[in-house]
């Protein structure tokens, strides 16, 4: 079944202590997009300025994806610039322009409407409502949101919190928005305001997910070179949304694969800059470090001999 | 099969956010002793002062721990002052004094030097191979170090280490033994120095386990409060060495079994000061939590039902 993704399409400056990038492709529907694409249709809401690239999207479309509901407006696309230190799970933003995102009030088209799979990304709590006003009866709806969000517009998250199948945050945005330091008191906390699961994504640290089944815990695939983290969440959510969406059925088995190969998405993404990585990756690959992934979590190395 | 362990039995003023402790019982080879001691038999040798409290050592005796090798001397037992951070990760040393344990020149008795399992605790390498060379045929040997070993005493350690089965360290340790930042690059590294197994202790993200097989990584198991980390790797290595001398034999799959025991037991000891929940520790209770560990990392989330 297909999802519709509304969030950002960007152009992103990125420092790593890898290299630099200019106006390298990003945005938090861009990365959930070619991310879930492997598995599954995927529609992209969101807006662009006349700056952005015919090849940009033409990568995008390439890859099969969906942009009727992408829109072009005069001026400049959504833009941000960030800097990783030495430890990359630690960054600086240097700057972020808004540009045609700050009109940005995103309309589905009559079939996006009825979709089963919605990922709202990272935006305004206000714009994430919005959106799921709009689809009818949705089968699942997930959602990602940031530290800016839960000071700024703190009840309007908390209200939507109660619509959303599930939650994605970092460890430090479950702790800002739980009142917690403890992520099992912060992973129970914010269950209680509504998500029937919380998967609380830790950079190089893996993914903890609480739900009502209780905890699973996923380290991150150890790579031998990072080279941009940037887009890294989205692409694990737009895995494990992919799986779920292909799957079809929300089991708690099932979604603890889906977080095995959102987890293994985001392990190819970070290979390279921007979407680099993903726009060459085959379904080979992802099936083989599938596998590496499953023999490294494996607390019986057994697996593969005895099923 | 009996273990020996060969490190320090120490008294220690420990500062969380949850408390203080003061003249606490610790010490690498206490950690490590008491938790090995629910698998095997384990031995102590170690150095005490005059003021080694009697009932400390009968606490010991009671969990069935052979003191024959604990030596005791006039002067003062090694003490060590540490306060932890609000982020437990991060501790300082407030004070570190070796007393007896400056002039620690370990003996072992002849049933001793016939063990098939030997912990070299974290002591001066020199130590380590004094001890080391007193054994015969030791059928597996681990060991574990320090910042201060690997760059005081460099040469000694990696002249050690191509007789070490089992290096355990955590990953600031592995860093500057390797010279590499990445863990993946520092594990390769550190095989290369002779370990066939290296043990990447991570805090509460884990262990990353390096070999020939290639890597496992499983998570620290997630607690609703940490009271006191002091004494967890030497608990965890208690947990991982005892359960491999009871099995018998060290393959892959032994192996993982044993990380997740040791990770098992190093989840109950940060639970309360000092040695306090090893001490009242039960049977029941590490099954209970070793199958909760289970299910916590078990990707397919079946075990229980197609076993």
């Amino acid at each position: 079944m297909s999802i519709v993704v509304v969030g950002s399409v960007a152009y992103d400056d990125v420092e790593t202590t890898r290299g630099n990038v200019t106006d390298a492709l990003g945005g938090s529907a861009s990365f959930f997009a070619v991310a879930a694409r492997f598995f599954t249709p995927v529609s992209v809401v969101a807006v662009v300025g006349s700056d952005f690239k015919a090849e940009d999207r033409q990568r995008l479309v390439d890859r099969g994806i969906d942009l009727r509901a992408l829109e072009q407006r005069e001026g400049k696309t959504f833009h941000w610039h960030g800097r990783y230190h030495e430890d990359m799970n630690v960054r600086d933003t240097i700057s972020l322009e808004l540009n045609v995102f700050e009109g940005f009030a995103p309309n589905l088209l009559p079939d996006q409407r009825r979709c089963d799979y919605l990922f709202l990304a990272n935006i305004a709590p206000e714009l994430q409502e919005r959106v799921l006003s709009q689809v009818s009866t949705p089968k699942l709806v997930a959602g990602d949101t940031m530290n800016h969000w839960i000071t700024e517009t703190h009840d309007e998250l908390v209200k939507l919190l109660s619509r959303i199948d599930i939650l994605t945050l970092n460890d430090e945005e479950a702790r800002l928005l739980s009142g917690e330091h403890n992520l099992v008191k912060a992973g129970r906390a914010i269950l209680a305001m509504g998500p029937r699961v919380l998967l609380v994504k830790r950079g190089e640290y893996g993914v903890l997910q609480f739900s009502k089944e209780g905890m699973f815990a996923v380290p991150a695939y150890p790579l031998e070179e990072v080279v941009d983290p940037t887009g890294a969440g989205d692409t694990f959510a737009g895995g494990m949304m992919g799986f779920l969406a292909r799957h079809g059925r929300v089991t708690e088995s099932s979604l603890r694969t889906a977080v095995v190969y959102g987890s293994v998405m985001a392990s190819f993404v970070v290979e390279r800059f921007s979407l680099d990585r993903l726009f060459e990756l085959t379904w080979e690959e992802i099936d083989n470090r599938y596998r590496a992934f499953i023999d490294l979590i494996d607390s019986h190395h057994s697996r593969w001999i005895t099923q």
